[in-house]
């Protein structure tokens, strides 16, 4: 996969998540401040959780000027032109999607760098994915949505049981990855397309 | 205390605290991968703030995959056979408050390993014991339990502070974990029997 | 500035966070121990979640005996003495604004000292001031407040920026952190004198 393709999609998928983060933070009626945490925490929350639990400090965005410029950026463009962003619902959604194939990857190829097992590589791929707007309704006051919605972490699940089978019928890993992203950016995709959600659990 | 029954507390310890998690996440009506979070949550919080705090990194739940296995026991069992183990609750709560006192006992254990003072070794205890409670309460948008109920956390302090008294008057060090963990179970046992709680704080 | 000043400044606002603290919790009705909990999350928060993002640990409250006795006091002034203290609000006030002043300023020194750039060298010192509030209200279950009320999280970054533009001028840092405190401080007074805040946002 081309270096500066998957920087295209890091950097849509970080902005998406600072619009969805600020957003979130508006219905809240945050102020301009708050709203911006917000937007920081939803797009570098779960990375961030994940180089804390594996000890990679300071954590990944602290170096990471462009990104936060991307993160600034979709949060004053949520800001200023919320109504209008709100018109382009479909490509937000779409790229919040190849943000959370994208995200997992990364995540489950740092915990193979560190030399974690399939498992527990998986599971850094879904915090790094999805943690962010874990982060994101904690701080609001809300119950993670994930925990509830249609199919989001278990698509980033899916993906990254899928990357590790491609892997081992010895498929190259850039080939892996790649159909890994693309994978959960389909599942998503199709999730809300078909309204797919796993099944409420009720203590009987 | 032999090896073997500390694993036996401990992986009855991370059950208890697995299903507990699992059924106050059924109660919320999340998905089932909602409720696994938050078993996880609550079954590693605790050690894991502890890590975070005095700098053991990859936190400990990384690297130990048979408690993984535990946890995912734990929540499968709480999903499947839920009005079952309602019945055990009996089992339960004895097992959760011997984890308690194990994992108390192995905060302030890590706390003496890196050389911190009495106070703080029994501060790493609790939060051993007691925050992977208060983050399963965070995450499902609860104000955490343990800062309102009947004693818990006060029991896991007081078993602390019996600890260095023993070791004080010089009892051997694995006669005064035991009794602090048998300590700390007894005292949680007591006060649900017999419904202590603490008063409540009123600003005047 | 004297190293006695900055003790009696840190101990202030130690002192007036962890009241902050206990009076949120009592207004919640927490027992004892949940206060306490609270009054340490609010006073410890913020350098907490700092050095945990720039990996020095551990935490440097776990080493810093003196402030944990002032934790300590002012929870226990809160839940003793709180119909009096409720009258030396201004007081209080007082150095709360101060504390916020002087832990936003050793949060930009530790950003400095890590070789962070001046962006987030800022971000580094709001945390330090602002974060123990957001985990004190995560933790009570409500909204953060500073993403909502008056001027309190601006102040600490136009403090900071004030700082980097007089050290870009020359003036050495000694004078430059000490005015950056005062000015904090400052606005932080003139906000509640006068009442400003951010407008809110809100979706169009």
């Amino acid at each position: 996969m081309p270096v500066s393709f998957i920087t295209v999609i890091d950097f849509l998928g970080t902005f998406s998540f600072a619009v969805a983060g600020a957003f979130a933070a508006m219905e809240k009626k945050l102020d301009p401040f708050g709203v911006l945490i917000i937007a920081f925490a939803t797009a570098v929350g779960g990375g961030t959780i994940r180089d804390l639990l594996i000890g990679e400090m300071p954590v990944a965005w602290l170096g990471n000027t462009a990104g936060i410029y991307v993160i600034f950026a979709g949060a004053l463009a949520a800001i200023f032109f919320g109504s209008y962003l709100k018109k382009m619902d479909r490509m937000l959604f779409l790229s919040d999607a190849m943000g959370l194939g994208l995200f997992t990857m990364i995540g489950i190829q740092k915990g193979l760098d560190h030399g974690f097992s399939t498992g527990i590589s998986i599971m850094l791929g879904t915090i790094t994915g999805c943690f962010g707007g874990v982060l994101r309704d904690v701080l609001l006051n809300n119950v993670p949505l994930i925990f509830q919605k249609e199919i989001y972490a278990s698509a980033s699940i899916a993906g990254g049981l899928l990357f590790f089978l491609l892997v081992r019928i010895e498929m190259a890993a850039p080939f892996a990855s790649s159909i890994c992203i693309l994978f959960i950016f389909l599942v998503r995709v199709l999730a809300v397309r078909w309204n797919w959600s796993l099944p409420k659990l009720y203590v009987k």
